[in-house]
């Protein structure tokens, strides 16, 4: 079958003919049916170099995967051949406290993982590919009625993602609290979606290009906001007595952007940094609003990607995407990076 | 009546005479048992200029009271004279989303609190008094049976404090997890008190003087550790599989304390700032582990000053303690400034 | 001033002339501009003898009201003649643990409240004339901007009574999880608005008449079942494999409606009784699925109530009205017992 | 090997010799240290007939088992041979989403279990010999240092059972409230225990036996009650304001245990039904405190027993134990039916 791998560190991803994958015990095979191309994946083929990650090129790309079963390895129940499936992409050691509930992405103990911190596309083959070797049943997820292998793949992380982060500050979402987006982009998009269909948030969204903000406006954004030296004051404005946002969302995470969101915050809030773009937030007692909490978040768990399957199958979440086939996929990840692609870039092999 | 008070900025306090203090409507005068003396009263005498605070000198010191009703005002109903009470020390505007459920050091109005972001003792006369006029009975919290109010008083700051901090992370301290107690002094000690009072978690306490970490003991944390540059990794070392603290209650706030403690924190826990030391800590997507929340938080709400009142009257939290007389606070303030008072300073009148 | 007073037990209302109110300290004055007509007064004039509650008539009706307020007794701050306001109906002692976060409804000494267990409209002079006196003034809320007192009086409990209702359960109500609302009347009408503006659960709506089912498809249910013999199955057969419902509000609470919600719940779903037609479910072992958490509930919070008024401002949640000047209040409360009212009945003095 | 054997329905239960098990892919064989009697064994030998539930004898008897490994699967990863172990006892699909958290008990999809609504000793063969095949490793947790499979064994059910009860009630269960304990025997001794251990909760254990009052206030109930007319009465009177229990915990669930339960509860709180004596609680609109939750709840979660174990190992929960070796098993339970054996039998092959 053909694969788009990536063959070393700081190099282009090249489509190549190699085996297909069969399942091994308590292991699927899935047939891929959309294969999402992520921002992450250039910082891959041009960023990265030996030591980076703890894992290392050559393997297959793709890490936001879904598709049909293919091959059931002995010993797993539960999954019919043909049944259109999503691939939960973070694979860790399946034993600790963590992955026995689901939350993968912080397994306690990556040494045991089938590569340690990664996952299919990550370190290991992933689904830019006919066919993707999934090693743990647990991590095929059955699509629910109503949602194809196409609309799922970005789902499980471009959806997950902002689910995840969105998910654990409800309860400070209440009806009355304002929720702010500050990127508008592959994920910000989503996530205004997701505040709209499971709060009653008031959504703000901040970017520096009016096409986002009109996007956002499209998909329900209460206000937008064109980023620029008033946005913190700005937010303030649109909040009861000035007092600031619930919650803020940073998916471009520049120094900038926490700065923003630091300033903008209601005491009690949360200030949640979903971007890498390696901005830093200086945090002391008097920096930021009483008991503001700020954390990272990354990725989602299990139970999540389900929950965000069933938005996706409802039309209540969906991601804008534009298809290529596999043979453009190299040209696909070139317009990605040109700034070029409308939403998420999906590979269908 | 005498009252210990703060005559200007940069200034020692004075013993003086003025007059006694009467309950207009919906007010209290409660004659005073016990008026905590806390180091933030060394700041208010030594390092602060007009402009630091939104309010200024003269008062009378002491924001940590409590005492027996001693003249009610017009119109309150629920409580009667004699009746021994303690002081809820924050005293926000009252009308707001915050004041309304009894959380006022977060008031969202403080414009239209008795002064803003202050309270007796912080702008207002305060305990170190005879009498002190509390604005409005709200703030005036019964004392459960066998609470008396000088064991009461530093209650109401040197055990609210911790307890608010710990009490927003009770659902990170199930059996198994580790807590973390950076700085055993005036509040860390009643916080080991009160994770053991509360919670199944195994305490582990960290501060540079051995006496501090031998009274961490006898409060029963399960680890004490003498603060140094291999702390972080012991006490990871400490925990299951090396993963970290669920929780990191930082009472000291400096840049070394803030830093140990991001190295120290499992992913998914909470790092809170109590301590006023004036550190900072960077914080980027690659600085601390996944997902651990870290914030400050001040003081704490009155229905957590109930809980902690009934934990004091059960002898489950009892702060150390030495007491003095009115005419000795001058006094005391010098030797809580030299470090030799043994526990909270509190002045009886 | 003109009033719809109930003279007595088991008598009808009658419109007579009383004294206007004034504000005493702490007091206001509203001047009415919506006060609903409730099918439990009904009760009050057809059903209750002396001793069913404990107080008794005369007292002006009208326990859901909004207007202007009118007059500010001393020591009311916060507040300005001629503001719209919403009133807080529930009318607790004020002091207690529950009063004090604003959960009057759950007052804990009732003795010590204005009447025991009532308010405005409930053993003391309520909205349905042209003033009514509020006795304290943490009852009176401010109205967002784009909320009029005629559309807000009717939140004040066919909005916050639903709400609190399903608030309470929202942990439970995830995307892929289903709320049943039995009873599209005054209240179900609304649950379902706040169902669709609060959560992404699916919904499903339960009546016996299929106008009401026909409502509850304009407000947004997913799916709407005549009830019947098999409307248990058919909920379960609308569940993913058949696992039942996450959550069943009783907007009804008689013997069948209970014994359907027990039949259609989900393991660790939550049955909420919120009507009062006296049904009686019997709750053993075997007779419900492990751990669904059976409970009634009564009116809601003030903080509750503020953030419903949000969602009535922003048109999220409209309760259904018809407008009645205050002379045909008479006949209002009769076409009420008709069933001839389309949604809820407001007097608009 | 040697096994204790349930032959059929209404039967003793025999010692017999039957072959090894030996580990398929993805099992393991625990050698057993520890398998408790449960008094609900008792029911399975006299009172089951077949269709009462959905497996049938003969089966190894034992559902309570710690050990130490002894054989590894195919593809079992994490775990090493003469690791010391507990057995997770409730045995569910794996798949469906409760299963996938740890949640077996609920499972929905029960006919892809092992067993229907079972496990090891409850239709399958359990803990009651030498050793015992396990059919997943995900049930299969290691003991934390301090604890052996004899003290593990019971709490893998007569400490886990109570602890899933109260830990779903932590949030009710702060410094100034109410905890009452109905039923100080198996499991009831472990609940105060886990109360005392991990709230600050006031507890008091009701029982109509004088020496098991006197096990209750050894393990720290704040105050026993004999059971009698008053006994609800005497709950309120020992709460603040006479408001009643925050959470009742009944280890009985006879009529009149509930009857007890819902008279003493406080509005807004808990009353979990544990025991299966078979009572039944009419609830109404006015039969129970407003919103106080009723619920059953059965067995615990994975993650709830590897919390429960370290609760074991640190010695804060400790059940009373009478140990029987294996060729005593027969005896061990009919003195279980004495009433005869203090504390819970372990059987030690």
């Amino acid at each position: 079958m053909r694969a788009l791998r990536l063959p070393g560190w700081k190099s282009e991803p090249e489509l190549v003919e190699v085996a297909e994958p069969t399942a091994g015990p308590g292991q699927v095979v899935v047939r891929i049916g959309g294969a999402g191309a992520c921002h992450s994946d250039l910082h891959l083929m041009h960023d990265f170099d030996a030591g980076a990650v703890p894992w290392n090129p050559p393997f297959t790309l793709g890490h936001e995967n879904a598709g049909w079963v293919h091959d059931l390895g002995a010993g797993v129940t539960g999954l019919e051949v043909g049944q259109p499936v999503a691939v939960y992409g973070a694979w860790g050691c399946g034993s600790c406290d963590r992955c026995r509930v689901g939350v993968d992405p912080y397994c306690e103990n990556p040494a045991a993982a089938p590569v340690p911190g990664g996952g299919g596309g990550l370190g290991l083959d992933g689904g830019m590919a006919e066919y993707e070797l999934v090693p743990d049943a647990r991590h095929v997820v059955p699509l629910p009625d109503g949602l194809d292998p196409l609309h799922a793949a970005p789902l499980t992380d471009a959806g997950l993602t902002p689910y995840h982060a969105i998910r654990r500050s409800w309860h400070k979402l209440a009806p009355g609290s304002t929720a702010v987006v500050i990127g508008v982009g592959g994920l910000g998009h989503v996530g205004v979606q997701i505040l709209k269909a499971t709060t009653a948030a008031r959504v703000i969204a901040v970017d520096t290009r009016p096409e986002a903000l009109k996007l956002a406006e499209e998909y329900g954004a209460d206000l937008t906001l064109r980023s620029g030296e008033e946005t913190a004051q700005e937010i303030r404005g649109a909040t009861p007595g000035g007092r600031g946002a619930d919650v803020v969302l940073d998916f471009v995470g520049a120094d900038a952007t926490l700065r923003l969101g630091a300033a903008a915050a209601r005491t009690l809030g949360d200030l949640t940094i979903v971007g890498i773009a390696g901005g830093t937030l200086p945090v002391s007692f008097f920096s930021v609003p009483y008991e503001v909490s700020i954390q990272t978040t990354y990725w989602g768990s299990r139970p999540e990607l389900i929950e965000v399957l069933d938005l996706g199958a409802r039309g209540l979440v969906r991601p804008k995407t534009t298809t290529f086939p596999l043979d453009q996929a190299v040209d696909a990840y070139r317009r990605l990076r040109d700034g070029s692609v409308e939403g998420r870039a999906v590979i269908v092999p």
